[in-house]
């Protein structure tokens, strides 16, 4: 019987090989990575570079002789996938050792997605680093020591970028932050932008909004020494570019695997292609949105592991959902915490067929007399056709993270504004306040849905 | 047309007089409150009494004046209803002024709960006390300052009792704490328990479990000097004793108004008793628990405010249901958090026609690598004929309340075990391991109702 074969050894592709393995010990499962990592923290990447985790290796979950030796994995480093035969039922595999071809029975693409890399001037200069894996990683957390930089440059105002300049300013340089668009964190709406951006400048971060980046120059060694932006040069020595991240979905669409409007792999709701026994998961496939029920691409890390952990159990005879999406997300920003779920922005709602009505709150994070509360800002929107809640985000010192979970926990379970607001959420003066700002904001939502 | 009427000044009975105002401001409600404060943070005593919260004031959130002079309400402090006549909608009140009646349209009966009073020998003793009301907050605050006490007696090991030896413990006395039972916070399960006894004991307080208490013994003057258990005598200078609190029904009882099993207030979904036009909330009343579907009796903060809002509304003319309760609840234990939500005990959902299975799994607050991850422990019941997620406890040093919360949600919406585990919830290093420990829990209870 031909072996499972898996693409990429990281989140998604080890998850499937793993749970595969415990449930049918006896098959054949060969996992083809192309570098030398699996399964590797890729989200502690900004806090190696910060300095809060001290060892490289931290960021390496399970080693490769552990999936080896004790999960029975036949996992192969150094060889890249480079050809999928649908009709064959067969990949060719490029390694040291040459090209070969690997018949599968059923087959993972878990190929995950790579740092956008733009068209800007200089990109290639020494010094102009994107995050796209450990050794990048290791790249820049061993440039801050050996260069030391005076004046560092991140391009991109998004989750990575935001993270970047924390563990940048940690290393006393100059921080520039760069962002196109007149907010940072767009995806987590303008409360919360507006916030981050008050923070990041009291802790000194040099913020650049609506700023398109030109490009990089760089001095006589080929090192980068300016970021241009229209007229003006700014002096930087060390720049990290972080505008995003794009799937690696070419493998599957040169084999005629049908990829989705996202330019990702489409997928069912088992993580099936459009090609037979052959599933896609992780940072290079869709997933369904749990509130408009549309394909969806927002690659992070817990939808990769249950993605493929189901698709694991499914490829072992037990078909088994990999789960709809709300795009929650959340992001630690100096001192802020911010958090995000569901649909944020009123257009996008508007696009995805709701009708929607927002609020936005302010209440402790605990009791209002119990010492440290901290304000929490809160924005959720609600359908006023459906009642539905359709999402939320949170801005705030503590509290915010797990707070956001219980709107998601809503949205999956299609819950009304009213339903939320008589949730019977956890109070103890050190926590919440006795209605907890999730259910204030509910509350509130609910008056403006009657 | 005779004025709303509501009987107790505190959680409910303002929530629903200030609802009922905002909706119909042409209409009169009449409050009797019979003490002197209104709208205290009762949860907020024992905090007080600690230190925490330095002024007494902090603890009045809304006062009378406000009440009466913004909102409009017609509040009469130092007024008892002693007596219903619910044939000629009326009720007795006794004040400083006399006895009179009073007419109503609609009636709410919010007289809370009392602190229980064991028939304990010497209960009267200078020095022992009870957490009844802010006036007793205050009297064992003070003498906390004036009698100096060197060793200090907690009765209960409730939450009360473990907020009040933390409270006692800041003051550097010696704190011993008498529980009967075999470990302190029944309600949130053995497992919890056994944690905090292992930090109480590393806090220094002295824990006396399994252990009935006698009585107390004075002094020559009257002052308590001792505490009696068994054969031997604890020399304490101040007992608190907090053994659980019991509905104020009394009145509603004489006047025919149904009680229920738990000895509270029965209600329906809209808070109204058996009498037409009578309305009960808060800590006097019963409440739906919304696992069984069967009334319960869960005396919480958040359950008297929004029963006292939804009811307002009711008598406004807007039919709003109360809301069910999941017994959900915090405590803070030193530096532990504790959570509940639902059907902890295995016997008890056994009672309520279940059939559950349960597991207890540790877990990490934040990704393994980052700096400060705690160890979290989480117990999870699962019904094996509908694979509902029954309840769930959780203890560790950090986000603990509002993990619960997702619990809760996940009761509110009968949602299935193998379906709390496919939530997209947030994920950050220094919030969250990737897979949350509630995602995590879900993930093995539902391997074992498969």
């Amino acid at each position: 019987m031909d072996p499972i074969v898996i693409v990429g050894g990281d989140a998604a592709g080890m998850s499937a090989a793993s749970k595969f393995k415990r449930e049918r010990p006896e098959r054949d499962v060969v996992v083809f990575e192309k570098g030398e990592y699996v399964s590797y923290a890729a989200c502690g990447m900004p806090y190696y570079i910060k300095g809060s985790v001290e060892e490289f290796d931290d960021l390496l979950q399970v080693s490769p002789k552990e999936f080896i030796e004790e999960r029975d994995i036949d996992l192969r480093l150094h060889h890249e996938v480079v050809g999928i035969d649908t009709d064959a039922y067969e990949v060719t595999v490029e390694s040291p050792a040459g090209t070969n071809t690997q018949s599968y029975g059923q087959l993972l693409i878990a190929t995950g997605a790579r740092a956008i890399e733009p068209p800007f001037d200089g990109m290639d200069l020494d010094g102009v680093h994107t995050l796209h894996s450990l050794d990048s990683a290791k790249t820049v957390h061993d440039a801050m020591e050996t260069e030391s930089p005076e004046s560092v440059a991140v391009v991109g105002g998004g989750y990575v970028g935001i993270e970047m300049a924390e563990a940048f300013d940690e290393h006393d340089v100059d921080v520039h932050l760069f962002e196109m668009l007149p907010h940072v964190l767009a995806p987590f709406g303008e409360t919360v932008g507006e916030k981050v951006e008050t923070h990041l400048r009291d802790e000194g971060v040099s913020l650049h909004l609506e700023t398109a980046v030109d490009g990089f120059v760089g001095d006589d060694s080929g090192h980068v020494s300016g970021l241009v932006a229209g007229d003006t040069t700014y002096d930087v020595d060390l720049v990290l570019v972080g505008v995003g991240v794009a799937p690696n979905a070419e493998l599957a669409g040169e084999a005629g695997i049908e990829l989705g409007e996202t330019g990702a792999i489409a997928t069912d709701e088992f993580g099936r292609t459009s090609a037979p026994g052959v599933f896609a998961a992780g940072d290079c496939a869709e997933a369904r949105n749990v509130v408009t029920g549309d394909p969806d691409y927002v690659p992070l890390a817990l939808t990769a592991n249950r993605a493929g952990r189901a698709i694991g159990q499914t490829m072992a005879g037990d078909e088994t959902p990999v789960g709809d999406i709300a795009g929650t997300a959340a992001v630690k920003a100096f001192d802020l915490e911010v958090a995000r779920t569901g649909i944020i922005d009123e257009e996008e709602a508007r696009e995805a067929g709701f009708d929607p009505v927002s609020v936005t709150i302010s209440a402790p994070s605990r009791a209002h007399y119990y010492p440290g509360a901290q304000k929490l800002h809160i924005t959720m929107l609600g359908d006023t056709e459906t009642n539905r809640v359709l999402g939320a985000s949170i801005v705030g010192r503590e509290g915010v993270a797990k707070r956001i979970d219980t709107v998601a926990a809503a949205l999956h379970t299609e819950t009304t504004v009213q339903e939320l607001s008589y949730f019977d959420l956890s109070y103890a003066p050190p926590f919440s306040p006795t209605w907890d700002p999730v259910l204030t904001t509910a509350k509130v939502l609910a008056g403006k849905l009657d």
